[in-house]
Protein backbone atom coordinates (compact mmCIF):
# COMPACT_ATOMS: atom_id res chain seq x y z
CA UNK A 1 0.00 0.00 0.00
CA UNK A 2 1.12 3.87 -0.69
CA UNK A 3 0.57 5.75 2.19
CA UNK A 4 0.82 9.64 0.70
CA UNK A 5 0.01 13.29 2.73
CA UNK A 6 -1.58 16.45 1.03
CA UNK A 7 -1.80 19.72 1.66
CA UNK A 8 -5.94 20.47 1.91
CA UNK A 9 -8.42 23.21 2.76
CA UNK A 10 -8.08 21.20 6.34
CA UNK A 11 -4.63 21.14 6.42
CA UNK A 12 -2.53 18.51 6.12
CA UNK A 13 -4.05 15.02 5.65
CA UNK A 14 -3.13 11.43 5.37
CA UNK A 15 -4.68 8.92 2.65
CA UNK A 16 -3.70 6.08 0.29
CA UNK A 17 -2.03 6.33 -3.27
CA UNK A 18 -3.67 3.78 -6.35
CA UNK A 19 -4.03 4.21 -9.76
CA UNK A 20 -2.73 8.15 -9.94
CA UNK A 21 -5.72 9.08 -7.21
CA UNK A 22 -5.74 9.98 -3.79
CA UNK A 23 -8.29 8.94 -1.04
CA UNK A 24 -7.79 10.22 2.16
CA UNK A 25 -8.66 8.09 5.72
CA UNK A 26 -10.46 8.68 7.65
CA UNK A 27 -11.41 7.37 11.43
CA UNK A 28 -14.64 8.94 12.20
CA UNK A 29 -15.76 10.48 9.46
CA UNK A 30 -12.64 12.87 9.94
CA UNK A 31 -9.47 13.15 8.21
CA UNK A 32 -6.06 11.87 9.60
CA UNK A 33 -3.53 14.52 10.75
CA UNK A 34 -1.16 11.67 12.32
CA UNK A 35 1.09 9.18 10.97
CA UNK A 36 0.94 7.69 14.09
CA UNK A 37 -3.14 7.52 13.75
CA UNK A 38 -2.29 5.90 10.01
CA UNK A 39 -0.15 2.93 11.11
CA UNK A 40 -2.46 2.50 13.95
CA UNK A 41 -5.27 2.27 11.88
CA UNK A 42 -3.12 0.12 9.00
CA UNK A 43 -2.59 -2.26 12.37
CA UNK A 44 -6.14 -2.53 13.08
CA UNK A 45 -6.27 -4.79 9.58
CA UNK A 46 -7.49 -3.62 6.49
CA UNK A 47 -11.44 -4.03 7.40
CA UNK A 48 -10.87 -0.94 9.75
CA UNK A 49 -9.80 1.29 6.93
CA UNK A 50 -12.77 4.69 5.93
CA UNK A 51 -11.87 6.39 2.68
CA UNK A 52 -13.01 9.57 1.33
CA UNK A 53 -13.69 10.37 -2.12
CA UNK A 54 -10.71 9.99 -4.50
CA UNK A 55 -9.05 12.48 -6.37
CA UNK A 56 -6.25 12.88 -9.22
CA UNK A 57 -3.06 13.03 -7.42
CA UNK A 58 -2.00 15.44 -10.14
CA UNK A 59 -4.70 17.89 -8.88
CA UNK A 60 -3.13 17.90 -5.36
CA UNK A 61 0.02 19.44 -3.30
CA UNK A 62 1.78 16.46 -1.57
CA UNK A 63 3.09 17.25 2.04
CA UNK A 64 5.91 14.88 3.79
CA UNK A 65 4.71 11.43 4.34
CA UNK A 66 5.84 11.78 8.07
CA UNK A 67 4.62 13.74 11.03
CA UNK A 68 4.12 15.11 13.39
CA UNK A 69 7.72 13.82 14.02
CA UNK A 70 8.33 13.51 18.20
CA UNK A 71 12.12 12.83 17.54
CA UNK A 72 14.55 14.42 15.11
CA UNK A 73 15.26 12.32 12.06
CA UNK A 74 17.69 9.88 12.79
CA UNK A 75 20.44 9.53 10.34
CA UNK A 76 23.33 7.26 9.14
CA UNK A 77 26.41 9.26 7.73
CA UNK A 78 28.79 7.04 5.58
CA UNK A 79 27.15 4.12 4.85
CA UNK A 80 28.51 3.11 1.18
CA UNK A 81 31.69 2.13 0.53
CA UNK A 82 32.56 4.80 -2.36
CA UNK A 83 30.79 7.39 -0.60
CA UNK A 84 32.59 6.88 2.87
CA UNK A 85 36.12 7.20 0.55
CA UNK A 86 34.75 10.24 -1.46
CA UNK A 87 33.84 11.98 1.84
CA UNK A 88 36.65 11.10 4.25
CA UNK A 89 38.87 12.18 0.96
CA UNK A 90 36.99 15.49 0.73
CA UNK A 91 38.19 17.60 3.38
CA UNK A 92 34.75 17.69 4.92
CA UNK A 93 35.28 14.81 7.00
CA UNK A 94 36.43 16.25 10.77
CA UNK A 95 36.18 12.45 12.27
CA UNK A 96 39.77 11.54 14.20
CA UNK A 97 40.93 9.02 11.61
CA UNK A 98 39.19 10.37 8.42
CA UNK A 99 38.11 6.34 8.46
CA UNK A 100 37.12 5.30 4.87
CA UNK A 101 35.13 2.44 6.38
CA UNK A 102 33.25 3.11 9.59
CA UNK A 103 33.53 0.56 11.83
CA UNK A 104 30.51 1.53 13.35
CA UNK A 105 27.23 3.03 12.18
CA UNK A 106 28.03 7.10 12.62
CA UNK A 107 24.46 8.60 13.06
CA UNK A 108 23.45 11.83 13.69
CA UNK A 109 20.59 13.80 13.13
CA UNK A 110 18.50 16.26 11.63
CA UNK A 111 15.69 19.55 13.50
CA UNK A 112 12.43 18.08 12.82
CA UNK A 113 11.88 21.73 11.44
CA UNK A 114 14.05 21.01 8.45
CA UNK A 115 11.94 18.49 7.07
CA UNK A 116 9.83 19.45 3.48
CA UNK A 117 7.58 18.23 0.81
CA UNK A 118 7.58 17.09 -2.25
CA UNK A 119 8.72 19.66 -4.94
CA UNK A 120 8.88 21.98 -2.07
CA UNK A 121 11.74 24.87 -2.84
CA UNK A 122 15.25 23.57 -1.02
CA UNK A 123 16.55 27.18 0.05
CA UNK A 124 20.36 26.88 -0.48
CA UNK A 125 20.15 30.99 -0.33
CA UNK A 126 19.70 30.32 3.16
CA UNK A 127 23.27 28.62 3.33
CA UNK A 128 25.63 31.43 4.38
CA UNK A 129 28.43 29.42 2.98
CA UNK A 130 27.30 28.69 -0.60
CA UNK A 131 28.47 24.77 0.11
CA UNK A 132 24.77 23.39 -0.20
CA UNK A 133 24.74 19.76 -1.41
CA UNK A 134 22.43 16.51 -1.76
CA UNK A 135 22.17 12.92 -0.32
CA UNK A 136 19.48 11.03 -1.38
CA UNK A 137 18.83 7.89 0.95
CA UNK A 138 16.42 5.31 1.88
CA UNK A 139 13.86 6.30 4.72
CA UNK A 140 12.65 4.13 7.19
CA UNK A 141 9.54 4.83 9.16
CA UNK A 142 9.14 2.69 12.22
CA UNK A 143 5.97 1.10 13.02
CA UNK A 144 5.70 -0.56 16.98
CA UNK A 145 7.96 0.83 19.59
CA UNK A 146 11.61 -0.87 19.74
CA UNK A 147 14.06 -1.00 22.57
CA UNK A 148 17.28 -3.52 22.03
CA UNK A 149 16.12 -5.36 19.15
CA UNK A 150 18.52 -7.88 17.06
CA UNK A 151 18.93 -7.80 13.28
CA UNK A 152 17.09 -10.76 12.65
CA UNK A 153 14.32 -9.38 13.92
CA UNK A 154 14.43 -5.37 13.30
CA UNK A 155 12.46 -5.84 9.98
CA UNK A 156 8.97 -6.39 11.91
CA UNK A 157 9.45 -3.18 13.42
CA UNK A 158 9.28 -1.13 9.92
CA UNK A 159 5.84 0.08 8.78
CA UNK A 160 7.40 1.47 5.44
CA UNK A 161 9.83 2.84 3.31
CA UNK A 162 10.18 6.11 1.59
CA UNK A 163 12.82 8.60 -0.40
CA UNK A 164 14.98 11.43 1.58
CA UNK A 165 16.91 14.08 0.53
CA UNK A 166 19.76 14.80 3.45
CA UNK A 167 20.26 17.92 2.05
CA UNK A 168 23.45 19.15 3.99
CA UNK A 169 25.46 22.54 3.75
CA UNK A 170 28.63 21.36 3.80
CA UNK A 171 30.76 24.37 5.01
CA UNK A 172 28.65 24.48 8.04
CA UNK A 173 28.92 20.36 8.21
CA UNK A 174 32.42 20.90 8.85
CA UNK A 175 33.00 24.49 11.12
CA UNK A 176 30.93 22.80 13.72
CA UNK A 177 32.66 19.15 14.00
CA UNK A 178 29.34 17.85 14.65
CA UNK A 179 27.49 18.18 11.90
CA UNK A 180 23.72 18.72 13.20
CA UNK A 181 23.88 22.51 12.19
CA UNK A 182 24.39 21.63 8.20
CA UNK A 183 22.19 18.84 8.73
CA UNK A 184 19.27 21.07 9.57
CA UNK A 185 18.57 24.08 7.81
CA UNK A 186 15.13 24.87 7.24
CA UNK A 187 13.99 23.28 4.32
CA UNK A 188 16.60 20.83 4.19
CA UNK A 189 15.24 17.45 4.34
CA UNK A 190 12.79 16.61 1.67
CA UNK A 191 10.84 13.44 2.33
CA UNK A 192 8.55 11.90 -0.11
CA UNK A 193 7.09 11.34 -2.85
CA UNK A 194 5.07 8.93 -0.62
CA UNK A 195 5.82 5.94 2.21
CA UNK A 196 5.36 2.16 0.66
CA UNK A 197 4.41 -0.34 3.24
CA UNK A 198 7.11 -2.76 4.00
CA UNK A 199 4.78 -5.70 2.48
CA UNK A 200 4.66 -3.94 -0.76
CA UNK A 201 8.58 -3.53 -0.86
CA UNK A 202 9.33 -6.52 -0.22
CA UNK A 203 13.23 -7.22 0.58
CA UNK A 204 15.80 -4.44 0.06
CA UNK A 205 18.39 -6.09 -2.36
CA UNK A 206 19.01 -4.81 -6.01
CA UNK A 207 16.30 -1.66 -5.80
CA UNK A 208 18.64 1.42 -7.36
CA UNK A 209 18.48 4.43 -5.60
CA UNK A 210 19.73 7.49 -8.44
CA UNK A 211 20.00 10.53 -7.87
CA UNK A 212 19.90 13.35 -10.75
CA UNK A 213 20.67 16.94 -11.28
CA UNK A 214 18.82 19.10 -13.74
CA UNK A 215 18.43 15.65 -15.08
CA UNK A 216 22.50 14.48 -15.14
CA UNK A 217 22.87 11.22 -13.27
CA UNK A 218 25.10 11.86 -9.92
CA UNK A 219 24.32 9.13 -7.40
CA UNK A 220 22.88 5.26 -8.72
CA UNK A 221 23.44 2.37 -5.98
CA UNK A 222 21.67 -0.97 -5.28
CA UNK A 223 20.05 -0.92 -1.97
CA UNK A 224 22.35 -3.61 -0.96
CA UNK A 225 25.49 -1.41 -1.25
CA UNK A 226 24.99 -0.25 2.27
CA UNK A 227 27.73 -1.14 4.66
CA UNK A 228 25.34 -1.12 7.58
CA UNK A 229 21.91 -2.58 6.43
CA UNK A 230 18.87 -2.29 7.43
CA UNK A 231 18.70 -4.42 10.24
CA UNK A 232 21.98 -3.66 11.21
CA UNK A 233 20.90 -0.06 11.93
CA UNK A 234 17.87 -0.37 13.39
CA UNK A 235 19.62 -3.02 16.17
CA UNK A 236 22.34 -0.42 16.82
CA UNK A 237 20.12 2.30 17.16
CA UNK A 238 17.61 0.88 19.69
CA UNK A 239 20.01 -0.72 21.29
CA UNK A 240 20.09 3.01 22.85
CA UNK A 241 17.16 4.87 21.71
CA UNK A 242 13.79 3.27 22.16
CA UNK A 243 12.35 3.63 19.02
CA UNK A 244 8.43 5.18 18.34
CA UNK A 245 6.12 4.51 15.59
CA UNK A 246 6.82 7.34 12.98
CA UNK A 247 9.76 7.77 13.70
CA UNK A 248 11.86 8.15 10.16
CA UNK A 249 15.77 6.66 9.77
CA UNK A 250 17.29 7.51 6.86
CA UNK A 251 19.69 5.56 5.97
CA UNK A 252 22.75 7.37 4.13
CA UNK A 253 24.10 8.34 0.68
CA UNK A 254 25.86 6.24 -2.63
CA UNK A 255 28.85 7.90 -3.85
CA UNK A 256 28.45 10.73 -6.03
CA UNK A 257 27.61 13.82 -4.17
CA UNK A 258 28.59 17.50 -4.99
CA UNK A 259 32.21 17.39 -2.52
CA UNK A 260 33.19 14.06 -4.50
CA UNK A 261 33.66 15.69 -7.63
CA UNK A 262 36.40 17.92 -8.66
CA UNK A 263 36.26 20.95 -8.75
CA UNK A 264 33.56 20.59 -5.83
CA UNK A 265 30.09 21.19 -7.39
CA UNK A 266 27.28 22.75 -5.25
CA UNK A 267 23.62 23.15 -5.48
CA UNK A 268 22.57 26.53 -6.86
CA UNK A 269 19.18 28.43 -7.33
CA UNK A 270 17.61 27.23 -10.47
CA UNK A 271 18.96 23.51 -10.00
CA UNK A 272 16.44 20.79 -9.95
CA UNK A 273 17.31 17.51 -7.90
CA UNK A 274 15.25 13.89 -8.55
CA UNK A 275 15.97 11.36 -6.06
CA UNK A 276 14.59 8.17 -7.05
CA UNK A 277 14.73 5.08 -5.44
CA UNK A 278 12.79 1.74 -7.28
CA UNK A 279 9.21 0.39 -5.76
CA UNK A 280 9.03 3.66 -4.32
CA UNK A 281 8.99 6.46 -6.64
CA UNK A 282 10.59 10.25 -7.39
CA UNK A 283 11.31 12.69 -4.85
CA UNK A 284 11.86 16.03 -6.76
CA UNK A 285 12.67 19.51 -5.23
CA UNK A 286 13.98 22.71 -7.05
CA UNK A 287 16.77 24.54 -5.49
CA UNK A 288 15.76 28.53 -4.69
CA UNK B 1 8.02 32.46 38.47
CA UNK B 2 9.00 28.78 38.94
CA UNK B 3 7.50 26.70 36.79
CA UNK B 4 7.33 22.58 37.62
CA UNK B 5 5.98 19.79 36.56
CA UNK B 6 4.46 16.38 38.57
CA UNK B 7 3.01 13.16 37.94
CA UNK B 8 -0.79 13.23 38.83
CA UNK B 9 -3.60 10.38 39.10
CA UNK B 10 -4.24 13.18 35.47
CA UNK B 11 -0.44 12.17 33.87
CA UNK B 12 1.85 15.25 33.58
CA UNK B 13 1.13 18.53 34.60
CA UNK B 14 2.61 22.31 34.74
CA UNK B 15 2.13 24.57 37.29
CA UNK B 16 3.49 27.21 39.69
CA UNK B 17 5.89 26.67 42.45
CA UNK B 18 6.27 29.13 45.45
CA UNK B 19 7.01 28.41 49.01
CA UNK B 20 7.56 24.96 48.70
CA UNK B 21 4.43 24.39 47.72
CA UNK B 22 2.65 23.24 43.56
CA UNK B 23 -0.07 25.31 42.34
CA UNK B 24 -1.71 23.61 39.31
CA UNK B 25 -2.49 25.66 36.32
CA UNK B 26 -5.34 25.59 34.73
CA UNK B 27 -6.89 26.15 31.69
CA UNK B 28 -10.82 26.43 31.54
CA UNK B 29 -10.71 24.30 34.92
CA UNK B 30 -8.44 21.66 33.20
CA UNK B 31 -5.03 21.14 34.22
CA UNK B 32 -2.24 22.02 31.60
CA UNK B 33 0.01 19.53 30.01
CA UNK B 34 2.39 20.87 27.45
CA UNK B 35 4.44 23.59 28.21
CA UNK B 36 3.80 25.02 25.04
CA UNK B 37 0.56 26.12 26.92
CA UNK B 38 2.12 27.18 29.88
CA UNK B 39 4.35 29.78 27.46
CA UNK B 40 0.96 30.91 25.93
CA UNK B 41 -0.61 31.44 29.51
CA UNK B 42 2.25 33.35 30.85
CA UNK B 43 2.74 35.46 27.43
CA UNK B 44 -1.25 36.87 28.17
CA UNK B 45 0.00 38.48 31.56
CA UNK B 46 -0.33 37.52 34.96
CA UNK B 47 -4.35 38.31 34.94
CA UNK B 48 -4.79 35.07 33.02
CA UNK B 49 -3.50 32.72 35.49
CA UNK B 50 -5.62 30.11 37.06
CA UNK B 51 -4.83 27.80 39.92
CA UNK B 52 -5.96 24.58 41.47
CA UNK B 53 -5.11 24.22 44.60
CA UNK B 54 -1.31 24.06 46.49
CA UNK B 55 -0.15 21.11 47.39
CA UNK B 56 3.35 20.54 49.32
CA UNK B 57 5.89 19.82 47.33
CA UNK B 58 7.04 17.04 49.59
CA UNK B 59 4.30 15.10 48.81
CA UNK B 60 4.53 15.09 45.06
CA UNK B 61 6.78 13.61 42.37
CA UNK B 62 8.45 16.18 39.65
CA UNK B 63 8.50 15.52 36.08
CA UNK B 64 10.69 17.00 33.79
CA UNK B 65 9.51 20.72 33.69
CA UNK B 66 9.26 20.58 29.96
CA UNK B 67 7.65 18.71 26.71
CA UNK B 68 6.31 17.07 24.72
CA UNK B 69 9.53 18.32 23.20
CA UNK B 70 8.91 18.74 18.95
CA UNK B 71 12.71 18.49 18.38
CA UNK B 72 15.24 16.78 20.06
CA UNK B 73 17.57 18.65 23.03
CA UNK B 74 19.84 20.72 21.34
CA UNK B 75 23.24 20.68 23.17
CA UNK B 76 26.31 22.22 22.67
CA UNK B 77 29.77 20.37 23.18
CA UNK B 78 32.95 21.70 24.36
CA UNK B 79 31.57 25.17 25.90
CA UNK B 80 33.92 25.64 29.13
CA UNK B 81 37.21 26.35 28.37
CA UNK B 82 39.06 23.99 30.63
CA UNK B 83 36.11 21.52 29.78
CA UNK B 84 37.34 21.46 26.38
CA UNK B 85 40.94 20.92 27.04
CA UNK B 86 40.38 18.15 29.43
CA UNK B 87 38.08 16.46 26.54
CA UNK B 88 41.08 17.50 24.07
CA UNK B 89 43.03 15.33 25.79
CA UNK B 90 40.67 12.47 27.35
CA UNK B 91 40.67 10.79 24.22
CA UNK B 92 37.19 10.50 23.78
CA UNK B 93 37.09 13.51 21.03
CA UNK B 94 37.57 12.10 17.74
CA UNK B 95 37.33 15.76 15.97
CA UNK B 96 40.27 15.80 13.58
CA UNK B 97 42.15 18.61 15.16
CA UNK B 98 41.24 18.14 18.88
CA UNK B 99 40.97 21.67 19.16
CA UNK B 100 40.97 22.93 22.88
CA UNK B 101 39.11 26.12 21.86
CA UNK B 102 36.55 25.41 19.28
CA UNK B 103 36.22 28.05 16.77
CA UNK B 104 32.83 27.54 16.19
CA UNK B 105 29.72 26.25 18.47
CA UNK B 106 30.54 22.30 18.71
CA UNK B 107 25.99 21.75 18.28
CA UNK B 108 24.81 18.30 18.55
CA UNK B 109 21.29 16.55 19.90
CA UNK B 110 20.04 13.93 22.25
CA UNK B 111 16.85 12.03 21.71
CA UNK B 112 13.65 13.56 23.20
CA UNK B 113 13.12 10.04 24.29
CA UNK B 114 16.33 10.45 26.77
CA UNK B 115 14.26 12.90 29.07
CA UNK B 116 14.14 11.55 32.53
CA UNK B 117 12.75 13.38 35.82
CA UNK B 118 14.11 14.77 39.03
CA UNK B 119 15.37 11.80 40.87
CA UNK B 120 14.75 9.04 38.39
CA UNK B 121 17.11 6.71 38.48
CA UNK B 122 19.62 7.03 35.42
CA UNK B 123 20.30 3.69 34.10
CA UNK B 124 24.13 3.04 33.54
CA UNK B 125 23.84 -0.82 33.46
CA UNK B 126 22.04 0.36 30.11
CA UNK B 127 25.07 1.19 29.11
CA UNK B 128 27.31 -1.79 27.55
CA UNK B 129 30.35 -0.15 27.84
CA UNK B 130 30.24 0.69 31.33
CA UNK B 131 31.63 4.47 30.68
CA UNK B 132 28.67 6.44 32.10
CA UNK B 133 29.86 9.91 32.60
CA UNK B 134 27.63 13.36 33.82
CA UNK B 135 28.23 16.78 32.89
CA UNK B 136 26.10 19.47 34.21
CA UNK B 137 24.82 22.52 32.27
CA UNK B 138 22.73 25.20 31.88
CA UNK B 139 19.03 24.22 30.38
CA UNK B 140 17.95 27.43 28.14
CA UNK B 141 13.73 26.79 27.53
CA UNK B 142 12.77 29.16 24.13
CA UNK B 143 9.29 30.89 24.35
CA UNK B 144 9.28 32.58 21.15
CA UNK B 145 9.92 31.12 17.94
CA UNK B 146 12.66 32.75 16.19
CA UNK B 147 14.68 32.55 12.89
CA UNK B 148 18.09 34.40 12.69
CA UNK B 149 18.16 36.17 15.30
CA UNK B 150 21.31 38.54 16.38
CA UNK B 151 23.22 38.14 19.82
CA UNK B 152 22.07 41.27 21.36
CA UNK B 153 18.20 40.30 20.86
CA UNK B 154 18.38 36.59 21.87
CA UNK B 155 17.57 36.56 25.29
CA UNK B 156 14.38 38.33 24.05
CA UNK B 157 13.25 34.58 22.72
CA UNK B 158 14.32 32.82 26.18
CA UNK B 159 11.43 31.74 28.26
CA UNK B 160 13.38 30.42 31.29
CA UNK B 161 16.39 28.37 32.37
CA UNK B 162 16.35 24.90 34.07
CA UNK B 163 19.51 22.68 35.01
CA UNK B 164 20.17 19.65 32.47
CA UNK B 165 22.48 16.63 33.21
CA UNK B 166 23.74 16.17 29.67
CA UNK B 167 24.34 11.73 30.57
CA UNK B 168 27.04 10.41 28.20
CA UNK B 169 27.76 6.95 27.29
CA UNK B 170 31.91 7.88 26.60
CA UNK B 171 33.11 4.97 24.71
CA UNK B 172 29.64 4.88 22.80
CA UNK B 173 30.21 8.67 21.88
CA UNK B 174 34.02 7.68 20.70
CA UNK B 175 32.70 4.80 18.51
CA UNK B 176 30.20 6.27 16.66
CA UNK B 177 32.06 9.46 15.95
CA UNK B 178 29.04 11.48 15.80
CA UNK B 179 27.60 11.52 19.36
CA UNK B 180 24.38 11.46 19.46
CA UNK B 181 23.89 7.62 20.28
CA UNK B 182 26.36 8.11 23.47
CA UNK B 183 24.33 10.92 24.15
CA UNK B 184 20.69 9.51 23.73
CA UNK B 185 20.32 6.39 26.05
CA UNK B 186 16.73 6.62 27.49
CA UNK B 187 16.80 8.06 31.00
CA UNK B 188 19.96 9.76 30.04
CA UNK B 189 18.53 13.40 29.84
CA UNK B 190 17.44 14.42 33.19
CA UNK B 191 15.99 17.99 33.43
CA UNK B 192 14.64 20.02 36.06
CA UNK B 193 13.93 20.54 39.41
CA UNK B 194 11.86 23.04 37.69
CA UNK B 195 11.89 26.20 35.43
CA UNK B 196 12.89 29.72 36.32
CA UNK B 197 11.64 32.24 34.11
CA UNK B 198 13.96 34.57 32.89
CA UNK B 199 13.01 38.00 34.80
CA UNK B 200 13.29 35.50 37.77
CA UNK B 201 16.78 34.59 36.82
CA UNK B 202 18.35 38.04 35.53
CA UNK B 203 21.60 38.31 34.15
CA UNK B 204 23.85 35.15 33.35
CA UNK B 205 27.19 35.95 35.22
CA UNK B 206 27.95 34.53 38.50
CA UNK B 207 26.00 32.20 39.25
CA UNK B 208 27.99 28.82 40.30
CA UNK B 209 27.44 25.76 38.52
CA UNK B 210 28.35 22.97 40.79
CA UNK B 211 28.13 18.99 40.32
CA UNK B 212 28.43 16.34 43.21
CA UNK B 213 28.69 12.63 42.89
CA UNK B 214 27.93 11.15 46.44
CA UNK B 215 28.84 14.65 47.69
CA UNK B 216 32.17 15.16 46.49
CA UNK B 217 32.43 17.98 44.37
CA UNK B 218 33.66 17.61 41.05
CA UNK B 219 32.06 20.65 38.37
CA UNK B 220 32.00 23.69 39.73
CA UNK B 221 32.19 27.04 37.58
CA UNK B 222 30.41 30.30 37.05
CA UNK B 223 27.91 30.42 34.38
CA UNK B 224 29.58 33.58 32.81
CA UNK B 225 33.02 30.89 32.22
CA UNK B 226 31.36 29.75 28.65
CA UNK B 227 32.78 29.76 25.53
CA UNK B 228 29.97 30.65 23.59
CA UNK B 229 27.52 32.71 26.02
CA UNK B 230 23.77 32.01 25.73
CA UNK B 231 22.81 35.12 23.09
CA UNK B 232 25.65 33.85 20.92
CA UNK B 233 24.59 30.16 21.23
CA UNK B 234 20.67 30.89 20.18
CA UNK B 235 22.10 33.38 17.69
CA UNK B 236 24.44 30.29 16.02
CA UNK B 237 21.48 28.00 15.94
CA UNK B 238 18.50 30.04 14.99
CA UNK B 239 20.65 30.90 12.20
CA UNK B 240 20.24 27.55 10.81
CA UNK B 241 17.22 26.13 12.32
CA UNK B 242 14.02 27.99 13.74
CA UNK B 243 13.41 27.23 17.06
CA UNK B 244 10.01 27.04 18.45
CA UNK B 245 8.72 27.75 21.99
CA UNK B 246 9.54 25.13 24.29
CA UNK B 247 12.50 23.98 22.41
CA UNK B 248 15.40 22.83 24.87
CA UNK B 249 19.16 24.10 24.54
CA UNK B 250 21.84 22.82 27.20
CA UNK B 251 24.27 24.77 26.97
CA UNK B 252 27.67 22.27 28.04
CA UNK B 253 29.68 21.53 30.92
CA UNK B 254 32.32 22.94 32.72
CA UNK B 255 35.71 20.44 33.74
CA UNK B 256 35.69 18.01 35.80
CA UNK B 257 33.54 15.37 33.90
CA UNK B 258 34.90 11.78 35.09
CA UNK B 259 37.19 11.60 31.53
CA UNK B 260 39.10 14.49 33.04
CA UNK B 261 40.52 12.51 35.88
CA UNK B 262 43.72 9.69 35.77
CA UNK B 263 42.64 7.14 35.93
CA UNK B 264 39.15 7.90 34.40
CA UNK B 265 35.91 7.42 36.37
CA UNK B 266 32.78 6.76 35.21
CA UNK B 267 29.41 6.69 37.48
CA UNK B 268 27.96 3.16 39.00
CA UNK B 269 25.10 1.84 40.30
CA UNK B 270 24.23 3.68 43.29
CA UNK B 271 26.23 6.94 42.91
CA UNK B 272 24.20 10.33 43.42
CA UNK B 273 24.42 12.70 41.06
CA UNK B 274 23.77 16.34 41.86
CA UNK B 275 23.70 19.19 39.62
CA UNK B 276 23.05 22.53 41.28
CA UNK B 277 22.95 25.81 39.78
CA UNK B 278 22.61 29.08 41.55
CA UNK B 279 19.27 31.02 41.15
CA UNK B 280 17.26 27.97 39.91
CA UNK B 281 18.27 24.85 42.56
CA UNK B 282 19.18 21.12 42.70
CA UNK B 283 18.87 17.84 40.14
CA UNK B 284 19.70 15.14 42.18
CA UNK B 285 19.36 11.77 40.42
CA UNK B 286 20.83 8.07 41.56
CA UNK B 287 22.23 5.96 39.08
CA UNK B 288 20.58 2.51 38.52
Amino acid sequence: MRIAAVHSADGKIFGTVAHDEFRPLLIDGAPVRDLRDVIALLDAGPDALRHGPATALASLTLAAPVGPLTKNVICVGKNYHDHALEFARSGVDQSGDRQERPEFPVVFTKATSSLADPLQPVPASADPTGTTDYEGELGVVIGKRCSKVGPEEALDYVFGYTVVNDVTARAVQTRHRQWFLGKSLDGFCPVGPWLVTADEMGPLDGQMLVTTVNGERRQAAPLRDMIFDTPTIIATVSSYVTLEPGDLIATGTPAGVGIGFAPQCFLVPGDIVTVSIEGIGDLVNPIS
